[in-house]
């Protein structure tokens, strides 16, 4: 049945509550057992898994490339210890997907920790790196715009916060304050992650009324310590926090891409490459977890 | 400064609130006011948008693509009139991207037709088209977990219900009906969009603890007329409702994958021939729709 199977390539589905072929094929990641280690680096960007990949992974090493459903998984060795890298694309159901079906496929302890791009809250340069110590959800709610009577609910909720693992966002900070070693500022903070690129973090977008003047200024009254905005992190650590048969060690750092203090937006260039020297330190940082 | 750049690439960004670069590409989608229609046929998979270029585009045209953080966008002619079909991978942040900026970047009344793949909460034959007259958006509350009192927090929040464009979802159904002309079961009701794949449809995994026996139950019980699991459909018809400025026709229809009452899950082979066909129903009623 599986002969022509290339890695990524699901057959077909026999249960509707946890779809998996045949073969053990997770049906969006698209691996199986042995197919993903149990370190993970995941970013959203695919050119950035990429990147990581083709620079980062021990030469003359066997690398496997798969690709389903948006998720691209790089699956090599750094500093001869094996290591997946994930491009998952945006949103915390993505994240959902890497976690649940990551889980799923793997044994044993996990690291994963995230890379990916952020606004900040603080008026930090564009270009530093900042570490989510903690992390709180911020999701729109419809029923605001939607409830007969309106005005009634919030249109937004922020939630408590939840941790990083202690010993991961430890270890990512050190890795990121060895890398860019005063080159560039690291910072450590709350992190909260949004349901929308837009209304969720208090964009302005005059083609809808989104109601969000006072959604900013409300997360910095509520956690003093918010220093970033993205739109994964949150997940990653609440589904860690509740996993049930063994333990997920969660961390995730970003580049500060806009400030959303002074309206300043990081160059493409000086991006490029702070996404390299922050790959290594994720790696880094994985790595060194006894798992 | 931009004499190298290819459709899909996004210069150096002015503005952290609404991101564009000095050619008006927005920072996501990767296009500028010309390489949009206002007619859109959007689906989750990749390879779905490419199958539906490749087929149902009018011949002999041209087709332009571009490809910027997993939106794939597809601009062509169906019937000699122009329509985007664009792939946005999955969730409402996705959903949430694409309607946002693609609102920017069009100009006039738009039509947006919504294609996925969804599960099924009526014991109907996977294979069954349905379409989504309205629907609710079904948010885990990480809140019941992480609150100080625990319990206290209702797991999953379910939204009242926001309705697509009777126009558009009259046509569509309509489509649908004459495509598939008593060769597959062509069904309305109510869409329920979910925050997750696994735990906000009700999905059984014994990794995490997700509180949700009870969420299934719960939404036939509050809509009888519930029909479909999915995760991007309330995104695009609420924001359609909240369009400020013009006009948003929004109507989705979704191939039953997963019948979440018998088990039981779509053949790939069959999935296939469906999707070309309803994409072919989509692009009918994309075209009949005067803007």
């Amino acid at each position: 049945m599986s002969t022509d199977k290339k890695i990524g390539d699901v057959g077909n589905i026999g249960n509707a509550n946890f779809p998996v072929d045949a073969d053990g094929v997770v049906y969006h990641l698209g691996v199986k057992k042995g197919q993903l280690s149990q370190r993970i680096l995941t970013v959203g960007d695919y050119g950035r898994a990429i990147k990581l990949r083709d620079h980062l992974f021990d030469t003359g090493k066997k690398v496997v490339t798969s690709e389903h459903r948006g998720f691209h998984i790089h699956t090599g060795e750094y500093k001869n210890v094996p290591v997946s890298i994930v491009s998952i694309g945006m949103g915390t159901p993505m994240m959902d997907f890497l976690v649940r079906e990551g889980r799923y496929v793997t044994e044993g302890t996990m690291a994963i920790v995230r890379y990916g791009t952020c606004g900040s809250l603080r008026d930090v340069p564009v270009g530093t790196l900042a570490i989510a110590k903690e992390c709180v959800l911020i999701r729109r709610n419809p029923d605001h715009w939607h409830a007969d009577s309106s005005n009634q609910v919030k249109p937004y909720d922020i939630s408590k916060a939840v941790k990083g693992d202690t010993e991961m966002v430890e270890k990512l900070t050190n890795a990121f304050t060895t890398e860019f070693n005063g080159r560039r500022q690291v910072i450590q903070g709350l992190n909260a992650t949004a349901d929308s690129f837009y209304s969720s973090q208090g964009r302005q977008d005059s083609n809808f009324d989104d109601h969000n003047q006072e959604l900013i200024p409300s997360i910095i009254q509520t956690h003093p310590d918010a220093a970033t905005l993205e739109m994964e992190t949150f997940q990653l650590y609440h589904l860690a926090e509740r996993s049930t048969v063994e333990p997920i060690k969660a961390a995730a750092a970003t580049i500060i891409l806009a400030n959303r203090v002074s309206n300043s937006f990081l160059g493409n260039d000086e991006k490029a490459q702070l996404e390299l020297d922050g790959g290594r330190a994720c790696l880094e940082a994985l790595i060194s977890m006894k798992l």
